[in-house]
C-alpha cells in the first residue's frame, strides 16, 4: 500500500495563530499534479506536537477529501498506549488509510525492545487500520532497536516503518530481517536513492514538501533503472533537503513552501521563523534543485 | 519560596488505569509528617506526559487541599507557548504556587537560547504565579544553555530552576551568574550535598518519595551545619536514587513508594511495572537509607 | 589508483607476543587468489595503535614483497603532526604506494575543520606518496567534517578518504563535494552495496580479512551491473560483518580469520581474545556469508 | 601520598619544535613558592601523545630534580599493556613517585571493565611505583565503568585515581565504594569545591598551571573549614578554568601559562595557537582569578 514519494505536509497558521485549513487544502490541490505515493499529515514536519485533536481530525479530513484516492498515512503516536489507540481509532474515523505511530521517547531508558513491542501491538490490536513504526531519532533521541520491525512483522496489521534516522547499516539490517511484504520508507532525503538501492520502497520527507518534482523524478528514474538520473537528482535535491531539514528545521521548510509558491507560513512559538538570511539560500538550493528535474 | 526537599509526587492509578485520587492524597497525608519543603506535581516522575489536562487539574488541586500551607509546584510545560500558558493559569486557578515549566524540546535543534528565552518569557508574562525553569536532559535529550538562567532572571515573575543533569559544573555556573534570588534546586539525589555545598537551596528528588525522612535528614544536617552527617546520608541515599531513577525509572520508584509503605502502583503503558528482580533489591536499599537517617 | 577491495590486514602475533611476520605473509600469499583491488596495512583492525615503528616498517615490507602489484596503502597517522610526516616518509622508504592518514583526535574539540587542513596538508607537502583520509569515528571519537574533503582535494598529493562512519549522507555530501578524481572508499561493510551506488570506487572493509571472496564477489557484481546479486551478497555479507567489527571487534576480526584457515591468532593486551561463545556464531556467519557467493 | 593541588604541567618547546627543558625548569621553579601537592609530568595538558620517550624521560627527570620533595607523578598510559608496562618502569627509574595510567581507549566498545581491570592489574604487578587510574572522558570517549576503582583498590600498588569527567554523581559512586586510603583526585576544575565536599583528597588541574595561587588557596580554605572563602574562589576561578579547558584547550592554557609570567609557548601541531581574540580574555580572567585570592 506504501510506495512513491509522500511529502509530510506542513501546517499552515493564521497570523492569529489559528489553523489555516484554506491554505493547507491549497496546498494539496498543487500536490495533486505531481507524481506522489499519497501524503502524510500530522507528521513531525506538521507540527503535530503542538496541533490539539480537534485541528488534527480536521488536517486528515481535508486531506483526505483532497487525497483523490491517494494514500493518506495519519501521524497518531502519543506518549501514551491508550492516548494513542484512542486518537488512531478518530484518525481512521476521520478518513486516515493508515497510522504512523512515533515510538513513545520521553523514558527513553525503560523503552527497551519489549517495552515498544507490546505498546505497538496494543495499538494494532486496537486500530481499525493498519498501522506503520516512525523512528526519528533526531526528535525522540531514541534509536530504533534493529530487531523491533521484524518482532512486529508478524502482526497482521503492522505493515511498515518509516525510518528516519538515515542509518543505511540500520535500514540494510531491518531490510533483511522482514518479509518483503513489510513496508520501509526512508525518512531522510540524503540518503533516499542508496534507500532506494537497498529495498525501500517509499520516501516520506520534507524536501518534498518544497520540490514534490524533483522528488518524484529521482524515485521514478529509480524504479525506470535510470540509476544515473537517479543520482544526479540525488546530488540536485540534497543541499536543499538539508537546509530544509538539519539546517533551519520546520522554519526553513515552511519558508521554502512560500518560496515555492504553496502555503507555508510561519511555525506555533516556540519555534521562531526561519533567520533573515535563509531565504535567499533556500531560494537558490529549490532552484538548483528544480533545474535538475 | 523555594527550599528544601520536595518529592515530585508519584501518581496513583487504579487496576482499570483511571486516576486513583485517593491513593494519591494518601501519600500527601503521609508526608505531611516529615520536614519536607514542598511538593511537586506533574513532574516527570508524576507522568505528566499521559494525563490529560482534567486529571492534572484535578492533581493540583488534590495537592493544594493537602498542602497544609507548603509551597505547591505544578509541571505545566507543554510543546507549545501557548498550550502552557493555558495550561498554566488553569494550574494557578487550581492552587499552583508556581509553576514549574519544562524546557520545550521535540524540536531540539532549533532549541536555541534566544528561541528557549522567549518561551520562558512569554509564559512568564501571561502567567498569574511565578515560573521556574525545568531541564531535564535525560528526558528531554536537550542541555541546558548555560546563560539561560541568567538571562531568564531579570524577570521578576522568574524565579528559579530546577536543574536535573547532575552536571555540577553547569550548576556552579548558573549560580555564579544568577542573583541569590534566584532559587536552584538539584534535580539530581546523587549530588544532592555537594549541590548545597555549592549553593543550591532545594532538592527535588525522586528518592524523596519513596525515602523522605533520610533525604530531608541530608538538608536538615546540611542547613545546620552538621556536614558529616549530611556526607553519610548521602552515601546512604545514593544507591536508592540510582535504582528509582537511572536503573528502574518510574516503575521503579513506584514500586518503591509502595515498599514504604505508601500508595505507588504501576505506571500507565507503555511504561512497564518494574521487573521481578527489582523488588528485593529496592526493599534493601529502602531499608539501608532509613537506616542510615 | 584506488578501486575494489582492500582487506585492512590483521598483524599476527606469536605467543610470547612479538610479531609473526610468517602468519601475516601466508595471509597476503592466501590473499593472492582473490580479486582483491589491495590492502591496507597499519589500519585499526592491524592494531596499528599497539606496534612499535620497526613492526609497522617491517609489516610494510612484507605487504610490499607479496603484493604483486596490487596497491600497497600503510597507515600511517599518528597525534603529532610531525611525527605523521616521519612516519609517512619511512611508510614511502619500505614500500607503501599510499598513505592512509587517521585524524588527530585526543584534543577533540581543537581538531576544527581549519585545524585538520592543515595537518593534511602539512603531511602531503612532506611526503613522497599519495595521502589519503582516514575518518572513523567509532575510534576516534571525532565525526568528519563534511567540507574538509573537498578543501583537501585541490591539493595534488590528496588524492581520497577511507569514509568509515557508515554515514551515507555523509559520503553522498562528500561525494557532491569533490572531483570525480578524488577516491572515496567505503570502510563500513554493511552500507557498501549502497555506497558504491553512491559512487563510491572501493571498500576497504574488516569482513574481506576473513571473507575476501563474497566481499570481492559483491563489488565485482556491482560493476558490472548485476545488483540483485549484488543486493544478494550484502545482506549475506553484513551479519558477519556486524559481528567483526560491532559485536566483537578486532579479537572477532582475529577469530574469524583463524576459523577461515588464514592466520588470525590473539590480540595484543589489553584487546583480549574473543569470548567463547563467539567461535560457533562466527563460522555460522562466516559459512553463510561463503555459501552466498 | 596524593593530596593538595597538582599543575598538570605544561611541556614548552621553543620556536623550532623542539623540547625547552630550561624553560620547563623555569616553571618548576616558579612554582616552588605555591603550597602546592606535587606535580603531574606528561598528563593530557602536558601534551603527553606528541612527545617521544627521550623527551618524556627527560621531563620526569627534570621534574625530579625540581621538585624539592614534592610528589611527582608521571603520565605513562599508552594503548598497549606491554608499552605501558615499559614506561612505567623507565618512568620510574627517571624518578617518578608514582605514575598515572590512562585509560586505553582506542578500541572503545571492547575496553570493558574486566578488560580495564586486567591492564591496570598488569601494569600495577609489573610497576616499581604506586599506580594511579586516569580517566578523561572528555579526550578518550571512554566513560569510566563506575566499579573499576573498587574493583582495583584492593591491589597494594593502585593507590588512586583522576577523575575528569566532572561528574560528581560518578565520584560520588566511586567514593563510596573504596577504601579511605584510596585517593580520589579532581580533574576538572569548576567541581573543585563540591568534589571536594564529597571527599577528594586532591585536583590535578590545568587551571593551577597559569593560576597556582587562588586555586591552592581554594583548596587550603577548604582543608581549614573556611567554606565561605572556598566557595567564593571557586566561582573566582571556574571562568578561566573553563577557559583554558573546555573553550581554548591546551592552546589557551599555553598562552594563559605565559601571561601568568611563565613559560607556555605555543603547542605541538596540529595544536594551533591560541586564537588572537584569547589573549585579552585570559588577561581578564587571569586576573580576576588573581584578585579573589
Amino acid at each position: 500500500m506504501l510506495s512513491g514519494i509522500l511529502p509530510p505536509l506542513v501546517t499552515p497558521f493564521r497570523e492569529d495563530g489559528t489553523l489555516d485549513l484554506a491554505a493547507f487544502e491549497a496546498n494539496l490541490e498543487a500536490y495533486a499534479a505531481h507524481e506522489l505515493g499519497g501524503y502524510l499529515v500530522l507528521g513531525s514536519n506538521g507540527e503535530a506536537g503542538v496541533l490539539d485533536e480537534s485541528e488534527k481530525l480536521a488536517l486528515i479530513g481535508a486531506t483526505r477529501r483532497r487525497a483523490a484516492g491517494r494514500l493518506v498515512l495519519a501521524g497518531t503516536g502519543l506518549e501514551s498506549t491508550a492516548a494513542t489507540i484512542e486518537l488512531t481509532r478518530k484518525a481512521a474515523a476521520a478518513g486516515a488509510d493508515a497510522a504512523l505511530v512515533l515510538t513513545p521517547h520521553y523514558y527513553k531508558a525503560q523503552m527497551r525492545t519489549e517495552v515498544l513491542k507490546r505498546h505497538f501491538e496494543a495499538v494494532a490490536e486496537a486500530s481499525p487500520i493498519p498501522v506503520l513504526l516512525y523512528s526519528v531519532p533526531v526528535f525522540t533521541g531514541l534509536p530504533l532497536p534493529p530487531e523491533l520491525p521484524a518482532a512486529l512483522s508478524a502482526h497482521p496489521r503492522i505493515v511498515g516503518i518509516k525510518e528516519s534516522s538515515g542509518d543505511l547499516g540500520l535500514m540494510g539490517r531491518v531490510l533483511g530481517s522482514v518479509p518483503a511484504s513489510f513496508a520501509v520508507a526512508c525518512g531522510s532525503a540524503p540518503v533516499l536513492f542508496p534507500a532506494l538501492c537497498l529495498g525501500a520502497v517509499a520516501g516520506v520527507l520534507a524536501v518534498a514538501c518544497c520540490a514534490p518534482r524533483p522528488t518524484a523524478a529521482l524515485y521514478h528514474a529509480f524504479r525506470r533503472g535510470d540509476r544515473e538520473t537517479a543520482l544526479r537528482l540525488q546530488r540536485a535535491i540534497t543541499p536543499l533537503a538539508t537546509a530544509v531539514t538539519a539546517t533551519y528545521g520546520v522554519p526553513g521548510l515552511k519558508l521554502a513552501v512560500d518560496l515555492a509558491g504553496l502555503r507555508g507560513g510561519v511555525p506555533r512559538a516556540p519555534l521562531p521563523p526561519a533567520p533573515p538570511g535563509a531565504r535567499a539560500e533556500l531560494a537558490r538550493l529549490l532552484a538548483e534543485a528544480e533545474a535538475a528535474a
